[in-house]
């Protein structure tokens, strides 16, 4: 059960709303985003919501059966929209496109990168300063002295960054160089960094875990929505399965559903849901009709030369034909 | 290697061919289908084939590294035309629609599906008469009965049948009914089915196995090529894995990687991909995105009546929208 | 649930007793095995089966609620013994020892193997005559002729033959020359092969499919039981998972389960359940303390030189010593 | 390649063995642990390691083709043994017995399974102060208050401790009262608390991710090591499959393989491996059969009262049977 409360409630009738709820047996929590402000209710006997639905400080009360509760569409039928400034929308509607390489790797690469973007119209830049390899031997990212040309260089083209936090210290120290934290499949279940995340004020990209059920990528956004942040997206980037002749196994049927279940975007990740550059435009094209609200994709001016992922990245030209093919699929879409 | 042979050679140039070849340390494997005859060489040591091209008989020669051999794209660039006659044909640049119910129940069943597939100028039926089901309590289909009732109101108004053949002894017994036989997931490695399809002159429909590799998948259509038979069509129609929000996982990455690696035409099932009827239809339009050459869907007049799989099966209304956008889509492809 | 029928039960009490059940809404199967005859009724309205158990002809009477229900402990509680005659049975409290080559290859390969079972006091030997591969230009096995040599060297010896059946039509051409028919991975749901099996008075092993579920094992052996044959072994041979460390994944869990939800015994496979020669003795007795009532392994004398399966079959010493392994192992689970 | 330096190398020595490995084209880490210093160097060429093993400063060299290095057997091939004080041993030889609740809950609750390992002869000790959840709304652990009362409890008694650190932060808080670190299934991968525990001087025990491969599971402890751990563990706990008939699928396969692999000790978790309490002692002493060198296990007075994991819990009795059957059936195992 979610109680929206009225924006001016006082403090005594937020108590006392929740002695009424806890009186039920119902457990509380009051959770206060950038947006509203929420109680929470946890518990298992049914009741007539509409006994507390009656009472002072009450702006709008729903019953939430799933076990994710403020991330679900049942309470929130409008979609959420993600506003990053400067008229950069995220949201169902619209079709986001996110581009750039794997790894920073030079200011150069940046440069070459957003003056890509710019030619395509393209406003939000992807890139990872902080890498989480499987091998400790394998280069782990710029880290912050990369963030921070990254962040210099996209500033003055007004793109906006994408960029993947990996703990909860670099949470703060990045916050400064981000326009949105991404947090990746290994992550996609580090409870403490999804905690920390709850409580800054920018928009968050969840990817599912590398063998992540759709339940648990919505109870990870969970963690960050309860803890005060509510503006999230999901992506679906592939999952783990028997199957070997591609890297991962994109799982387009995690859209629609995810769709269904919850008003958050839902972004699609081709590059890392097949692995294999010649085929990466395909399953764009095949996440935007499955109903994806933005496309996140590995851009690099010469992918074999690229520090990492080179044999799933696109080089330029690639990339402006799928951005346009992308942008006309949409425009379909929307027309059917 | 493949060597397709002249069209008129003489056993004597063929035995002296297969020598050649032998003495190379290769085996030989004589496939006579509809269209031509070939010499299938498997063999472990490299040589210049360009001394077997030379000889007498040889109308064409090409190395394949893969295991499968005749259904690969390294030696037939042209992809394949299934042409049931009547001017309804599967191929690459098509794009063909199979729609019909999981099950045929009776008489005004296939007469009302009939009617809805000619009122959308959709030419092929899809219908099962052997149901396999994980229960022996189950229903298990008409069996023949159903088969003569379904295959003669299709023929009265020209539209072609496709449907599940379970064992050998039905490749015979159904033959004057069916248009395109079926394998089905669970007979996807049925290696004497294959076989036994091998030997027939009708088009032969491959899904893929419940947890079947692509590799798996055309080692099957291999097997039906080489025993004579080259009319062959692939399916993905959803893999099994860990996530059970989903009958199965669509897994359309498999669409481009069959394209390039196979010269056969690609289907999507996306009623099976994901088992939820109001997701059917993303997962169509993604479909055809993603590069297939036809889509297989369960449509029904009352889904909620039907005997098997009502909870993934279209209605007329939702069938009609689906086909209309499935062409619309399939247009904007061919555009791009 | 399951009616047992009293042995000399008349045709007219019969009638009478499906109409008794019919008439509460329940479909009626009649079973006749070799053992007894049975009523299975499969319908959803609960009724208090005491009111059919005091009818006439009842012997017995058992709710089961699973979707299995012949195969279910629920109702036979004492678990099911396969006696191959000649003092060799399979069944809980006993250790079956299953050992051979995977391929019958030769007449003296057939003597060296029985030579080494003799010498281990192990009385059923395994090798395949058909062998389903998935490429068909691989060795697919001796057929009938290689099962006949097979068959006689090992009567001589009192040794037992498992071997696989592929399709219906070998259940009766094999029928003379085996004491245990083998339902491979790959024709675990081929249920016309499993109907055929049903109507047979020789013992079938149903191994799991290659990403079969528990309670699709158990509903395959349904299939078989409710066509009449109730002499019937489970077997756990592997997974098929996202782990490409080894051949499979065995899945011991599966042990403790099967031999609760059912009668039945389960043997496992280590060699295919994890397809590494030097790790088949660990699994093997991970096998025996997870509960199994038996083992079958490959063994061949030269396993480098074998056919197939090589690198995951044990030499003669390594078998030998593994034998010895398994009774100790045996010995202590039982106890304890 | 690993070379190991000697104990009382000169820096100078030591920079002119990473100029002669670096002027061959491999980058060189330094390592130094508790134990003793290495270089670790990963290339590409080949080349003749005696030219670097005759340089002075070595006292030992190797060539390691895994990707992992230095957990690998190929250069350490006596296992390691992790030494936690007061006699208590976990190695290859022992069978090293972990039990205890899933989650501490109270002082009471502590001590009642304190005295039931005291009564068993049990050193071990598990239980979660910090629970990692799927949903922000379940019990998340009673914290470093939690650890403090089990800390004192135990070390009164001789117990020693293992339990789950969570974030980088907590390594250092948590660090007085522990005496393993327990890094869980969703953290396997994360790299920045992998890198936090290889600076501190306690054993770490890292579980296998939830859909983590073996090679990956090394390399989680290669980072540990790589920053100066060496005494570490490496825990089987069940991977997640298709099949849902049990909580994990667990996958003893996985034991023979890295005891093979590398030389650190292998501990076998049967209760989150099945999650069914009726079936974790066939799985744990499956688990001792296929090569573990401990087994962890979760025991409460009263499971069903257990605030979490109950239904995978064995309580005291069904405990001590257990833990006298893991000792009767390594014996077994050791003298076979």
């Amino acid at each position: 059960m979610i109680i929206q409360l009225e924006t001016a409630i006082e403090q005594r009738t937020k108590d006392a709303l929740v002695d009424a709820v806890s009186s039920r047996g119902y457990n509380c929590l009051a959770v206060d985003t950038q947006v509203a402000n929420y109680l929470v209710c946890v518990g298992k006997k049914d009741f007539d919501i509409r006994a507390i639905g009656n009472l002072a400080g009450v702006a709008d009360i729903h019953r939430v059966s799933d076990d994710f509760k403020l991330v679900s569409r049942t309470w929130k039928v409008h979609p959420t929209r993600i506003d990053l400034g400067d008229g950069v929308v995220i949201a169902e509607g619209n079709m986001a496109i996110m581009a750039g390489p794997c790894s920073i790797e030079s200011e150069e690469q940046i440069e070459s990168v957003v003056q890509h973007l710019l030619e395509n119209n393209v406003s939000i830049m992807r890139g990872g300063v902080y890498k989480p390899r499987s091998s400790p031997y394998s280069f782990r990212g710029l880290g912050m002295d990369g963030l921070k040309v990254f962040h210099k260089t996209c500033k003055e083209h007004g793109i906006k960054i994408i960029t993947e936090v990996m703990q909860v210290s670099q949470v703060e120290s990045m916050y400064d160089y981000v326009d949105v934290y991404q947090v990746g499949s290994r992550n996609s279940q580090n409870f403490n960094l999804l905690d920390a995340l709850g409580k800054v004020d920018k928009p968050v990209l969840i990817k599912r875990g590398l063998s992540g059920t759709i339940d648990e990528l919505l109870q990870s956004a969970e963690y960050v929505f309860s803890n005060g942040n509510e503006r999230l997206l999901l992506c679906e980037r592939g999952i783990r399965t028997y199957e070997k002749a591609y890297r991962n196994t994109l799982d387009l049927n995690a859209v629609p559903l995810l769709k269904e279940k919850s008003h958050l975007p839902v972004i699609v990740d081709p590059s890392h849901g097949i692995g294999i550059r010649k085929f990466v435009e395909a399953m764009a094209l095949a996440g935007v009709m499955s109903g994806a609200d933005g496309i996140i994709v590995e851009v690099h001016e010469t992918p074999e030369k690229a520090i990492s992922d080179g044999q799933q990245t696109l080089n330029f030209g690639e990339s402006t034909k799928l951005i346009d093919k992308i942008r006309k699929t949409f425009q379909l879409r929307e027309s059917l």
